[in-house]
């Protein structure tokens, strides 16, 4: 049986390169896509040597591609694109990704001092995600609030918790899965639509960073 | 110099005898104000047994009032009436408390199991009480999050954290140390419309409960 292939769609930016890292060390095959396969080239020289470097054994493939490439070939694909360049993608890649799970890390931030988001009249960008890709393609939201630098220091264990939302219970427990082979705790936090929450809190812990000055604060639930 | 006396409105309610006993352990006077003096009665002996009950040396008074006289005699206010039914309070209450901190601990759920809030269009109950009382009462949000039982277990520390919103810098503050008083971590989590994410935040929570067979799940922030 082959190995489960991940896509992380952006997977040069901000949260990409820590996904990529955690998930290759659990073993899993991981294609790094990018507007500009040159770009994803370099992300992957870079991921390959820290895992080279951390010592882990077993490690899974990480390869360079566009993102439509990495869309194509994924089993189950993230996107970390930062909004709002993610909606020049959506269309192209559609077709692609059906049926597949889509795994929305975004959050839809339009000022980040003080953190403002889209969305003042509700909703939430895993929404709006799941409407331009259709509904047969199950969108689920993950990861909204863990640091880039949190998922990038794969020397230390993931001490904030994940919590992930979505509408198809069999997809959502399939990513808690994923997340726990990276040994962090995921739970399930209701429907897709608290998303809005995830992204609001997202802004919050962006602001509680500066107000503290802090570079990584996130959450881990108490009492479970 | 007198002690700060603290009015709970809706002080027999879900979270309002476990923040009185939380205060009063620390040695503040605790006004515990209700719709009926005689519910109020009931309470403080329950909250005065507990004390004496605990072995805690150098506790607050703990006093019945209606909420109207809470509200006239406290110097800062807490709210923990259920939504909607503050409505009906605040007008009343509005010119007692002018010039005062008055910290919303409600969350607007119109649905417990499944948890869903009121403002689908955005908006928060703290940003509805402030509007209700005008802009001599400085609104604060606090304990949004913190599960009753967890405030009524006087025994154990406070092991989850309160985040605190507000559009007053110094009152946030004051409300902050109020609550370090009683020994938990409190953070400023920025503006008052942040509520709307505690409020959310709360849903969350409360569908977290229901789906992991818990029922006190609340939230530790990570990285600071």
């Amino acid at each position: 049986m082959s190995v489960m292939k991940i896509a992380i769609l952006g997977g040069t930016g901000h949260q990409g390169p820590g996904l990529a890292l955690r998930f290759a060390a659990a073993g899993l095959d991981v294609l790094i896509g990018s507007r500009v396969l040159d770009k994803a080239e370099r992300a992957v020289e870079a991921i390959t040597y820290k895992l080279g470097e951390s010592g882990i054994q077993g490690t899974g493939k990480v390869t360079a591609h566009t993102n439509a490439l990495a869309a194509q070939q994924g089993d189950l694909i993230f996107m970390t694109i930062p909004y709002p360049a993610y909606r020049a993608l959506l269309p192209n890649i559609r077709a692609d990704v059906q049926g597949k799970i889509f795994v929305d890390v975004t959050v839809p931030l339009v000022s980040y001092k003080p953190p403002e988001l889209e969305y003042p009249q509700g909703g939430s960008a895993a929404e709006e995600v799941q409407r331009s890709l259709g509904e047969g393609v199950t969108v689920v939201a993950a990861f909204k609030t863990t640091p880039a630098s949190t998922l990038a220091a794969i020397d230390a264990e993931l001490a904030s918790d994940v919590l992930v939302c979505g509408d198809d219970e069999r997809a959502k427990a399939e990513v808690i899965r994923l997340i726990e082979q990276i040994g962090a705790r995921a739970f399930d936090a209701g429907p897709l639509r608290n998303s809005r929450t995830l992204e609001g809190l997202t802004a919050m812990l962006i602001g509680l960073n500066s107000q503290y000055k802090r570079r990584a604060i996130d959450l881990r639930l108490t009492g479970i």
